[in-house]
């Protein structure tokens, strides 16, 4: 039961219906990050995503772009089982290992993250704008999460409502329509 | 030293110079969230964020929107260096702290929100519109301290450079310009 009176919509959406003058700003920001042009593929980004919102236990975000990022990989979607599972040790590139750790650091603090970490980052391939981008979508989660969680919005419990979501955001993206 | 190349501006504004397709959405949040239509004021919204940030330690926030609620408060500025100090135990209104409470839990996780939390900050007069704005103003900061300190930005240590930051943002707000 939300915390304050909303319409009866998933998690997120429940709250850009009932506030349309902060949905505006946030739909565009989710659209530039993970639809723009960027380093990182929109699969790469919705990975992301789905990890920091796991590491955050926020289960709408978490099985929503889950679900996006697998639409998106087709054939390859075991992959982002694996990073549910293991993280950043999950059998991927070093590139994206590294930015899976660069994004638990920035998830726990924005401090966290070391020289170290983002050399590391480099040496495997990542360029300023990959390491830009997972430290912004971090960001960006770790807002989103709370939003949702911090006024305890309702979400579906089925995975069949999540295929769906997944499909519809792989298919047209953030902007509101 | 900034993890990336970046321009020499202090904190997010070094970020919002460089990434412009974010920065536009980043900055329409920030002025809907912070100056638009809501039951909290102007400069309580901007001693949520400056309390927050502190919280995450993120020194160039704090200190611009300690700055900037200082100028909006005025003769009452000594309330934001005792939120500053004191917290949620600060010599303020019942409903102030209260939802201070809220950006204190919020910050930690959206999970951490009580029922009860929320049951005390409405007997104190707050309504839904401030439980609201304070849960998505400290996601928001969330969101902003960990994209100023994940990437290592540079911030002013002097005191005059918030000051300056503080009456333009107060007298200014976020669009930009």
């Amino acid at each position: 039961m939300p915390y304050i009176d909303l319409p009866h919509a998933p998690g997120l959406l429940s709250l850009l219906q009932k506030f349309p003058a902060t949905a505006g700003p946030l739909a565009e920001l989710a659209q530039a990050l993970l639809r723009g042009p960027s380093s990182l593929t929109p699969a790469e980004r919705e990975v992301i995503a789905a990890y920091v919102s796991d590491l955050n236990e926020c289960f709408f975000c978490a099985e929503t772009h889950a679900a996006t990022a697998a639409e998106m990989l087709g054939p390859d979607r075991a992959v982002m089982d694996q990073v549910r599972e293991y993280g950043d040790k999950a059998p991927v590139s070093g590139r994206i290992q590294a930015l899976l750790t660069i994004a638990s650091k920035v998830r726990e603090s924005g401090r966290a993250v070391t020289a170290e970490d983002v050399d590391r980052a480099r040496a495997e391939g990542a360029d300023d704008r990959a390491i830009h981008d997972t430290v912004l979508v971090t960001a960006a989660f770790c807002m989103f999460n709370r939003y949702v969680d911090g006024l305890a919005t309702w979400a579906p419990t089925d995975a069949d409502s999540y295929r769906m979501f997944g499909a519809d955001l792989a298919a047209h993206g953030y902007r509101r329509r």
